[in-house]
């Protein structure tokens, strides 16, 4: 497939370098920063550019990976073009698409994407929708030769997988960074916790959540708890998260 | 070393297999519950008891690995061993041992066990204290011999650390069982987000969390927050949770 790459952030440049491992003929990589689009256009063998009047309009399919408040616009500039147009967003609606471009999709890789840090992509359980039943075994074919775990998810069961995520990843990651405050307020390393963090994640890769939490307000050990919560006293916003998650935790013994 | 541990628990088992494991001679499993004591004690070729008259007096080393209220009351059973006599406990102050005993120390493994997972030893932190500088060195000689991290820790440090342990494994564990609940009130799968839970703790073991923070939160996208927030109408307990995490990522921008 002739494939043009709108963006050039994490998701936009792992999604292209396995697409490209593959065999895809990737043709062009746009950003408005022109360097940018350039470093990742290089990496794959395809022409950078930051005018989106020189998007190539016979491609099969265009993937827009940029930020949620900048798809549609983007869009905008692909009216004329006959392929495919899909976006990689959680949260965005397939007829932002498909209000402009005549066919549309979704391709959402549902993972947290750093700069630098590699990642089998084969892994990486796909979302996928489409605008037209053709255009979805179109994706579908194109999304399983990356990826082992592929689902046809509509719109609105994208956004509460979306939403799900905020829980599985963005909150604990915030949380091991509070863990690391509490640590470094008392000299201690957060080199300490790293392997009690893999075995917690470790844990419920073959075990439901609910059938392995552990801790003090599991245990409803009023001791533990009390003296945790007078450990934070200068710390309010921690107290206070300290006593929401114990309370949402004792709440799951009723 | 001849080792009674008392407590036949997840970090009992954990510890006493590990220890086994190094050539340790463990003698005596004691437990109020005959069959749990003798289930280890068979698995490690000890004896299995449930009378603490019947304890061994002239071991090197005693293990008290049981629930932190009932520590004080079976140390009171050890008043007259000559051996050192610790507990694995994270919140538990040496004196409750010390008060009763003349050799008193801890022995406390930073990780979370539980039933029939396996896990190395050797990559648990292991935390330990004494009140006599010649039994230090007996533990640490022990420890050192099944973990690769060893720290020697006093109470205060060790409760922080334990506090921390709450932050960084308790919570996100319950986290991810409230993701789990979301996702099954809409037909949606565990599986989906094992890949991504993998990763964000993944991503900690060579990096700081605070500088892979992720989700709308951290790009304080008001928008998707507001979806989100929306979409928890109908679970108020978890738009509270998605609220207070929210507004504490935030507060790292500033």
């Amino acid at each position: 497939m002739k494939i043009v790459l709108l963006g050039s952030g994490n998701v936009a440049t792992h999604l292209a370098k396995a697409l490209k491992a593959k065999g895809e003929d990737l043709v062009q990589v746009y950003s408005p920063n022109l360097s940018h689009a350039e470093s990742l256009a290089v990496a794959i063998g395809a022409e950078g550019l930051n005018d989106l009047t020189e998007i190539e309009q016979n491609a099969d399919l265009y993937i827009i990976s940029i930020k949620d408040d900048a798809i549609e616009s983007v869009a905008k500039s692909l009216k004329n073009v006959t392929g495919l147009v899909v976006h990689t967003s959680g949260t965005t609606d397939i007829n932002v698409l498909s209000s402009q471009v005549k066919k549309a999709g979704v391709f959402y890789p549902l993972q947290t994407f750093s700069k630098g840090k590699e990642l089998s992509f084969e892994n990486i359980p796909l979302c996928i929708e489409a605008n037209d039943e053709s255009q979805l075994v179109i994706l579908s074919n194109l999304a399983a030769k990356i990826s082992r775990q592929v689902y046809e998810l509509g719109g609105e069961k994208r956004k509460v997988l979306h939403l799900a995520a905020v829980f599985a990843c963005n909150f604990p990651n915030h949380l091991y960074a509070l863990a690391n405050k509490i640590l470094n307020q008392n000299g201690l390393n957060f080199e300490m916790i790293r392997p009690l963090i893999a075995e917690t994640a470790d844990k419920v890769m073959s075990n439901l959540p609910e059938n392995v939490q552990t801790g003090p307000a599991v245990r409803a050990d009023e001791n533990t708890l009390n003296k945790h919560l007078s450990m934070l006293t200068d710390m309010p916003e921690l107290q206070n998260i300290y006593q929401t998650l114990s309370d949402s935790i004792k709440l799951t013994l009723k």
